[in-house]
C-alpha cells in the first residue's frame, strides 16, 4: 500500500510559524515521524509540501494511479479551494483532511472546510500527531482492516 | 490513566440505525473494540451512553475528578447543545469530539459543531474506528507522549 | 395495528396554558378523544407525555418494535431538537408531526421544523383535532389503505 | 355547508408528473375521492384547478360569498405568492393549506410557505389523502363540530 | 395629458377587505374620487383593476403609447413581481408606486418593493388619498410644472 | 392648524449638493414654496433645518404641544436613527416621511427606513414637490378632510 | 423533431425596450431568425410569447406531447417563478434557459435563476443569438447527435 | 410571598468552573446569600439546580401553584431552549432572567436569549449579586411595591 | 462615592411617552427616586438627560475624573451608537446599561445592544426600578462590597 | 480570427473524472472536436489547460495581443477567483464562460460565478458541446456577424 | 492650499484612552505633529475635534469654501454615520479617511466603513502617523503633484 | 533596512488595464518611483510581481530573513486568499496592504480584505502614490522612527 501525505501552504514554516498554535517541530521532523509511523504500519509513504494550489491539484491527480490514499493538510486552502475539493472527488482514492490545531477554536473562517465533503474523514487538534492518527485510520480503511 | 467514552443520543441504536451511514456494528460491539484498544494502550476505560442531554452533562461533571480525558460522540447534540460545550469548558480535562460518519458530507446542519471550540480536537468519518483513533490520540495527549 | 401518540414539552399544561392559543381542553380530555378515535379506527393506541427530550428519544426508540406509527407533537423541541429528528429517522416507522396551533401564524422561530424532514407529514392548526386528523391519516398510511 | 377545493399550478398533471413524489392518481381520480368524501361528510363541494395565479385570486374572491371554507393546494405559488396570502386574509372564510408530498423533506425553498400565516392550518405529506384530511378538518371547523 | 391608474391584486375587494387597514371605501368610490381629481387637474384619466400579473404587464405595455404616466398600486405584486418592474422600465413613461396603508408599519415582507427602483416615486400611508397625491405629483411632473 | 417641516442633515446644502440627484433649488427656495403652499392650504407652517440628530429630537418633542403634524425629511438619519423613530412614536402627532429623490433607485442602504414604521406615510421621488404633496396629504389627514 | 420556443414577460417589446440591453431587433425579427435556423437544422419549430405566467405553464404542459424540447426565455419570471420550474420538471422534455443579455453583469436579483436547476442548460449574453445557440444545442441533444 | 430560584446547567460547578468568568463562590455559598437576602426581604425562597432541561420545565410548571415568581439562570439553555421559553409563558407567574457574567461581552452566541421575550426582565454582569438584584426587583414587582 | 445617572434620547418625555411601555412616572419623579435611593446607599449621585449623542459622549468623558461609576439608559442609541460604546471603554469606570422596559419582548432591533459589551452589566424590564437595581448593584461593585 | 480555449482545474481528468457528470470523452477528444469546429468556422484556435490559477491569469494576459476572444471553462475557480475576473476585465477581448454540466442543478456553491460579470456570456449544461456552442457564439460576436 | 483635519468622537481622550490601541500621545501632541508636517508640506492646516456628529457635518459643510481637502478620523461614526458620508459626497472636496489603529484587526463592526465609498482613500494602522501619511497623500493629490 | 514590494495578480498590466481605475502609469514606471522614494528614505528596496498565489506565498516566506518589512498589493487575492493572510502572520515582519484605487467605492466584494487583519495597516485610493505612502509609513515603523 502507498500513501501520499500532502502539506499545503505555509506548512514549510512549521516550527517557526506561530509555534503557540502549530508547535515547535519543523516540517522535516514531522515528516520523519510520519515516515516512521508509515514503516511501522507497513506501508510506503511519500511526503510533499507545496504552497501552490495548482501543484497540489496536480499532485492529487498523479496520486490516483500511484497511491492508495492521501493524507491532506490543505492549510488555508481548506477554507476556499473548491478546486482541491473537485480534485479529491475526481481521483477516487480516499483522502483524509488533517489540521494540526483545533480549527474550530480559532477564527470563524476556519470553521468551514470546503474540501471535507469530498474527503473520507477529518482529524484535527492533536498537533503533529493529527497526521499520525489520520495515517493510521486511512491505512486501515484502505486495507479493509478497520476494527469496526 | 482513566478515559471516559460517552455516546450521545440515538447511538444505542447503532447497527440497526441507518446502517449505510453508521455501519452494522451494534454499540456493544463498538464498546468491546474500544475497551480492547484501551487495554492495549494500557489505560482504564469506561463507556457510557445516554439519550439525555442532562445526563451527559452530569457524567462530564463527574468525570473531572475520576478521569483524565473524555472521548465524546455527542450525536445530534453536537449541533446545538451549548450546555455540553460549557460543561466541557468547565471540567478542564481534555475532550475529543468523535463522529462515526463524515458529518461534512451530510446535511448542512451537521457541518457546524457548537462543542468543538471547547474540545481538544475532532475525529470523524472513519466509522467506528473514529473512536479508536480519538482514544489513541487522547491517551498520548494525556500521557504527554505525543510523537510530535 | 398499534399507534403511539407523544406529547412533548409543556403539553401537560394544556387547557390552562395560553388557552387563546392552545384551547381550553386539558391533556386528559385530548387523550380521551384520541383514544376514542383510535378505537373507532380499530387500532390500539397509547399516549405519552414528557417534558424531557431524552425521554422522548427513548420512547421513540422503544416504539420501533412495539408500534406501527407515531403521532408526535414535539412542542418547542420541534424547532431545535435534531436529536429527535435523528431518532425518527432511526426507527423507521412513520411519524406524523402535529401542532395544535397554526405555528406559521406565530413567532418566526416557530416557522421552522427541524424534525419535519424525517416525518411522513405534518398537520397543524386544527386545535386538538390536529391529533385526530394525524391519527386518521397515519392509520390509513400504515394499513396501506389510503384512499389516494 | 359548501367547501371549495382549489388545485394550483401543475396539479393538472397529477398522475403523470414525477409520480414518485406526487403519486400515480390523476387529478380526476383525486377529485372523485374528494367529492365522495365531501358527500360522506354531508357537505357540498366544488373542485377547481388553475395554473394562473390571477384566476386563483378571483376564485378565492368569489368564494367568500358562495362557500364556507377553502381547501387550497397552491403548488409552487405557496412559496412566493403574497397575493394569494392577501386574498386569503381578505375573504375571511377559513382556508386550509394542503400539499401532497412532505414539502419539508424536499428542496429548501419548499420549506417556506408565504400563505400559511393567513390560513387556518396545514396538512401535508399524506399523498392525495392530504386533501381528504384537510377537508374533514375544515368541515368540522366550519360546522363548529370539532371534537376538541 | 392622459394618466392611467392601475389597481393590482385584491384591490377589487376594497371597502370589504380588512377595513381597519384599507379603509371603508369600495373601489368604485375610490375610482370616483380619482376621476374627479383628474378632472380638476385637467387631465384625462382611466382606471383599471386586475388580479392577473400578466394583465397588468399588458396594460402597462399598452399604456406606453396611450398615456403620459401611470399611477400603480401593485398590491402584493409590489414585493416580488420583477416582471412588473421590467415592464415599468421598458415603457419609459413615468410610473408612481402607491399604497393605501403604510406598508412599513406592517409585516417585514411589505417593507421591500421590487418595483420602486423603476418608478418615479412612491406615495403610501394616506389611505385612498395616496392615489390623489400620487396623481397630482405625477401630473405636475409630466406637465413639466413641478413647483420645485 | 399648525404644521412643522423639518429638514435633516445636509439639506442646508440643497441646490449645491449633487444637483443631479437633489435638484437646483436651494433650501430657501424650497422653504418659500412650502410656506406658499401652506398658506394656500390655510395652515400655519414653520420650517426648520438641522444637521444635529439631537436637535431634531428636541424639535420633535417641542412640536407635540405646538403643532398638529410634522413633515420630516430626515436625510441620512432615515436609515439608522432609531432615536428619531422613538421620538415620532412618543409625540403622538402624525409625521410624514419625505425624500426628494427616489431612494429606492439609489444605494442599497437607502432602501431601508427605520423611521417609516412610526410615521403616517411616506412620499418620495417628486423632487422638492415631495414636500408639497406630503404637506397636502398631512393637512387633509389632520383636518379629518381626506377625500377617501 | 419539434421544438417550442417560449418568450416570457416583456419580450413582446423587444427592439423598443431598453435597446442598449436587449438590442434593436423586434420580436418578429428574432422569431424569423429562429425559424430560419430551425429549418436549417431540419426541425419544426413554433414560437410563442406570453406575459402571463399561467399561460407559460399551460404551454409547457401542452408541449410535453407535442414537442421534443423547449427553448425558454422566461424573462423576469426566471428569478421567482417556482411554478415554471415545477412545470419544466413535470413535463420531462428537455428545456434550455435563454437570456439575451448577460444577466450576471446586471442587478443582483438577476444572478439567481430558480428555473435553471430543472433545465438542461443555460445560454446567455449573446444577444438574440442566444436563442440560436440554445436551439442548436437542444436539437443536437434531442437528436442524440451531440458532438461530444 | 414565595420565590423560586432556578440554577440551570453547569451551575453546580460554580466556584470551580472558569472562576475568572463565574467567580470563586460555590453554589452553596451563592444559595446561602440568596436565602439570606430573601429573609431580609421577608419572602420565602427555595433554590433548585438542575442540568436537565426537562427537570427545569417540570419545576417551572410546579412553580405556578406554589410560587409567586421565579429567578432563573438558565445557563446555556438561555440560548436555545424554546421549551423553557414556552414554559415561562405558560405558567403566568413572573420570571427574571439572570446571568452571573456579562454575556454580551463574551461569545456571539451568548448575545441572544430565546427566553428573555417571555420574562419580566433581565439582570446580568454583577457576578453572584445578579441573583440578589433580580430577587429584590422581582419581590418588589410581585408585592406591587415597586418604587417607580 | 459618586455615581452619574445618564438618561438618553426621548427619556425627557417619560410619563407622557407610550405610558403602557414606559410607565406613568415622569423623569423628575424617576430622578427623585434615584436620588433618594442613592442617599440611602450613602453615595452622591447626579442625574443628567440629553437627546444629543455628542453630549452623552462628553458627559461620559467628564465622568471619568468626577465619578466612580455610571448608570446609563442610552435609549435608542443603545442599538447603534458605537461611539457611546467606545466612550464607555475609554473612560475605564464601570457603567451599567439600564432599560425601563424588557427590550427583548419588543421589536427585533431592540434585542441588540452595541454598548453592552463595554459595560459591567445590564438591568432591564423592572420599569423605573431598573435604575434603582442598577444603582444598587453598581454601588456595591464600586465599593468592593458585593455580597458574592 | 484567433480564439483561445482555456480549460481550468481538474479538466485534464475529463473522461475519467465523475463521468456521470462530466461525460466519457477525455480532454484530447474534446479538444479535437473544438479544433474541428473552429476549422469549420474558419478561425484559428488554440487550446490550453492548466490547474494553476496563476497560469490561467498569465495566459489570459498574453491572449490580449494574440487572440480575438476566449472560451473559458474555469472549473472550480469560477466560484472564487476574483483574480480571473479581474484578468478578463483587464484584457478587453471578449470571454465566454463555459461549463460541461448544468452547474445550477448541482451544489449551492456552484450556482454563483464570480467571473460571469466580466464575461460576454455563459453556456452550460450541454456536455462537451457547451464548448462548441460557446465557440460558435463567440466567433460570430467577434466577427460582427451575429444573426441578431 | 488649506487642509482641514477633523478628529471625531472620543479622540479628545487620546493618550489616555486604551493606550495599547491608540498610543500614548495626547491629541495636542498629535495636532502639533500634524501642523508641523503641514508646514513642511507648505500648506495651511486647521485641526478640529468634536464628539458631535452634527458638528462634524457642519464643519465639513463650511470646509467646502474654506479648504482644499479634509483628513477625517470619524472614530466610531465611521461605522454608521451615513450622514457624514452624505456630507463628504456633498462638499466635493477630497476627503481621506484615517484610523490610528488597524481597524481590520479588531471587532467585526470596525471592518465596515460607511463613509469610505465617498472618500478619496483610506490610511489606517500607522498609529498617529496615519494622519501624517494621509495629509501628505492628500496634499499631493490636491496640488496635482502626485508622483504617480 | 530592506523593504520588499510585492505586486499581485494582474498588476503587470498596469497602465493598460482599466486606466480610468488604475491610472496610466505602467508597472515599470510605478516601480521606478518606488525605488526612487526608497532611495530618498535611505532604504534598500526590491520589487516583485507575480500572478501566482503560491509564488507570493514563497516570496513572503523568503522575505522573513531578508527584509524588514513588506508593502503588498495583493490585487484580487486580497479578497479571498486566507493563505496569504496566514503567510503574513507567519513571517512576523510587518506588512502594509496597498491598493491603487479606493476599493470601498467599487464592487461589494472589494470591501472585504481577508489579509488586512494580519497586516500592520492599509493605504488605498491614492493611485500609484499609495505605494509611496505605504513605503514611507512602513520604513518609519520599522526604523522605530514614527513621528507619533
Amino acid at each position: 500500500m502507498r500513501i501520499l501525505v500532502i502539506h499545503g501552504p505555509n506548512l514549510n514554516l512549521l516550527g517557526e510559524r506561530e509555534p503557540g498554535i502549530y508547535g515547535k517541530n519543523d516540517l522535516a521532523h514531522v515528516n520523519g515521524a510520519i515516515l516512521t509511523r508509515a514503516k511501522e504500519l507497513g506501508v510506503e509513504c511519500e511526503v510533499f509540501q507545496s504552497n501552490h494550489e495548482g501543484e497540489i491539484l496536480v499532485r492529487l491527480h498523479e496520486a490516483r494511479h500511484a497511491f492508495d490514499g492521501v493524507v491532506l493538510n490543505a492549510g488555508a486552502y481548506t477554507h476556499y479551494s473548491y478546486a482541491i475539493r473537485d480534485a479529491i472527488a475526481a481521483i477516487r482514492i480516499p483522502c483524509v483532511e488533517v489540521h494540526i490545531s483545533n480549527v474550530h477554536a480559532r477564527e470563524e473562517f476556519r470553521h468551514t472546510s470546503v474540501i471535507a465533503p469530498a474527503c473520507l474523514g477529518v482529524v484535527c487538534g492533536f498537533g503533529g500527531d493529527s497526521y499520525l492518527l489520520a495515517l493510521e485510520g486511512l491505512v486501515r480503511h484502505c486495507a479493509g482492516q478497520k476494527t469496526l
